[in-house]
């Protein structure tokens, strides 16, 4: 019995209702805190920091499927998991549109629902290769920042037409329900993106309010009861215990769009000020097996991982290659598995591998013009890491 | 007799006062239009564009001197030379200021006068490599389009003291006299530049009211009568012809900061939202000799060019390295002359090259952890080409 159900069972036991049609479409996953301790520490992710909840799971467990399983699925959070009554629950949507609304999750759920599968990733995935030159702050993730997922929910498209954007639009914030402490006080996670990107409709719409993912109700980890999913952008900008929308002429002030999530040298003012936000995400990729270090006979060695594309709309990957020589010569992986757009890309390659092979590299290109080069200039906050992926390993 | 005497004897005769002390310091270079024959087309510079005027020296004439001589100084413009009546011609300094001010040239002269070496370079420099990929709009640059030199005026960050910065003030915009014909309409050159850069005085000023460029006023080419220099940004943020100043808590709507000057790889309206203004130049450099496709004999060739520190403060030059095998191995080049923050440097090397040569090399790194990568991502405008600059020779 794998987790997936038990957690659908744990819902149903708590009270929570079916996930489509019923009067709360939305299952009451979560609001027993004890919910929570559904994903143990260090069982199916490792944690890099318990408080708040910050994990990824093991590179090997990652790639064996394409949809990641919510259980192996990183978690980004800035503050605790918030406790919300969804009897309680209001999304509200204001500022410049000509009709503010006040949806509470039955009213969102008349809106037509829409399903896409698309990968996140934290801007932060790869960050503790940038320790090498020079320590980074943040959480210290490795490669496991990155997760494939089925999201269910409304476009955001179909919202703001109902709340009708006005013509001085250009740029839609989002705003948590959580509660992060700052120096300057608490606040809640937040960001914005362009008016442009909020605006794509049809099939893969810019963004979606997501109140699915995988086919269950979100776990408090992944937002629920209602969070934003943004195609192609970084992790940070899907913000998650969506509650407040905000149409502006303005990208948003909240610190995590105005400040944080910026390559930047250093962390001084005018280092914030020079950068802007980022938005996509660009090619990455990494080598998921062997394992770092393994001992492996001379001969022939499995290789296998993952390359995410840019998230431009319709880039897809155009080359994954492998060198086992330090980057002097390169032999072609080959594609695994499903290929979609603004989803990762799971690929496999058998090299030769001799004493003299110290590591594996990886890099990748993409149809947008993408492609993971030899080295990535240091930033402070170590985002963006996507040079060519180093798996040291020993040959006996 | 110099080009540079020449021009200051025309500028007596029409005239001009000498450059400072005198009732209008600012010489009256450029009332008389016929003065702009004074750099005639295709003498001293290339010109890739002559309506609006748009030229770069011969690399081999760049590199002869630290300090760049006016006539063989890069020239970038998006319309005619204004012909301002200095007489006429008031500062305004508005927005976000306890007292806006309207200065006439003797009143900014009262201010305190600031002396800096910096090195000016358009965004677009090296853009015609990117063409080799896929063509890139915007002038045609080769690797002409930067230089050095002495700047005189006045600090902006006294100016702004004088006129009493509000608190909540984040960016201020320049404005020129210039006037650009665009779908939209005419619209004077902009671009606006973080308060904390503006805000920065002392030695090395974030930016500076210029009226001479190596000891003499202004060309109108160059700006005439007062221009923006912003020591470590690209240079269209060093605004010619500058009229007007505003002080605001955004950054300016002007298309050259808005729209133009961001790295994009499509040129929709979504691209340019997700993309921030350009402000810091990274480093970069070329080889200026010998000549591209020389034929060499074989043996040991001298090699020359520049290198340019990112234009972060404090940042110099780290290392700078030949390769004649296409990147597999670097010798180190010797800097040669003058060395200063926000400045070029100069460098040579001897190396041997035999009938295998195709092509030589250039790397280098400075201490902002800057460094020319392999390659750089294509961008629709073509800015910031940075890559390992390659001379082809043929070698005999």
């Amino acid at each position: 019995m794998s987790l997936d159900w038990n957690r659908r069972e744990l819902m149903l036991a708590a009270g929570g209702l079916a996930i489509t049609g019923l009067e709360f479409p939305l299952a009451t996953y979560g609001q027993d805190p004890a919910s929570q301790s559904l994903d143990p520490l260090g069982k199916d992710l490792i944690f890099r920091t318990t408080d708040p909840r910050n994990g990824e799971p093991e590179l090997a467990q990652l790639v064996k499927s394409w949809i990641t399983p919510v259980k192996h699925f990183y978690v980004r959070s800035h503050a605790p998991n918030p406790v919300i009554d969804i009897k309680q629950f209001r999304l509200t949507v204001e500022g410049k549109v000509r009709k503010p609304l006040t949806l509470d999750l039955n009213q969102l759920s008349q809106m037509p629902r829409q399903q896409v599968t698309a990968t996140l990733t934290c801007a932060g995935n790869r960050r503790t290769e940038f320790n090498e030159e020079s320590k980074v702050g943040g959480v210290q993730w490795e490669a496991g920042a990155i997760g494939n997922a089925r999201w269910s929910g409304f476009a955001l498209a179909d919202v703001l037409h109902q709340a009708g954007v006005l013509e001085d639009a250009k740029h839609v914030w989002f705003e948590g329900l959580d509660q992060i402490q700052r120096p300057q006080g608490v606040i809640p996670f937040g960001g914005s993106i362009p008016i442009e990107k909020a605006m794509v409709g049809g099939e893969m719409p810019g963004a979606l309010l997501v109140d699915q993912m995988n086919g269950s109700a979100l776990t408090p980890d992944h937002g629920y009861p209602l969070r934003t999913v943004v195609p192609g952008y970084i992790g940070a900008r899907s913000v998650k215990w969506l509650g407040k929308i905000v149409v502006s002429d303005q990208p948003s002030p909240n610190h995590y769009l105005a400040t944080a999530y910026k390559i930047v040298k250093k962390t001084d003012p005018i280092d914030w000020t020079e950068s802007g936000p980022i938005y996509r995400y660009p090619i990455n990729g990494a080598i998921a097996t062997p394992q770092p270090q393994a001992r492996v006979p001379a001969g022939v060695v499995d290789v296998s991982g993952y390359v995410l594309p840019s998230g431009r709309p319709g880039s897809r990957v155009q080359r994954i290659q492998i060198s086992t020589d330090g980057g002097s010569t390169w032999q072609p992986a080959k594609t695994t598995g499903q290929s979609s757009e603004f989803c990762w890309q799971l690929w496999k390659a058998r090299v030769k591998v001799t004493p003299g092979t110290k590591a594996l590299y990886l890099r990748a290109t993409d149809t947008a013009g993408g492609f993971m080069p030899a080295r990535v200039p240091w930033n402070a906050k170590g985002y963006l890491q996507n040079r060519w992926y180093r798996l040291p390993i020993s040959v006996t």
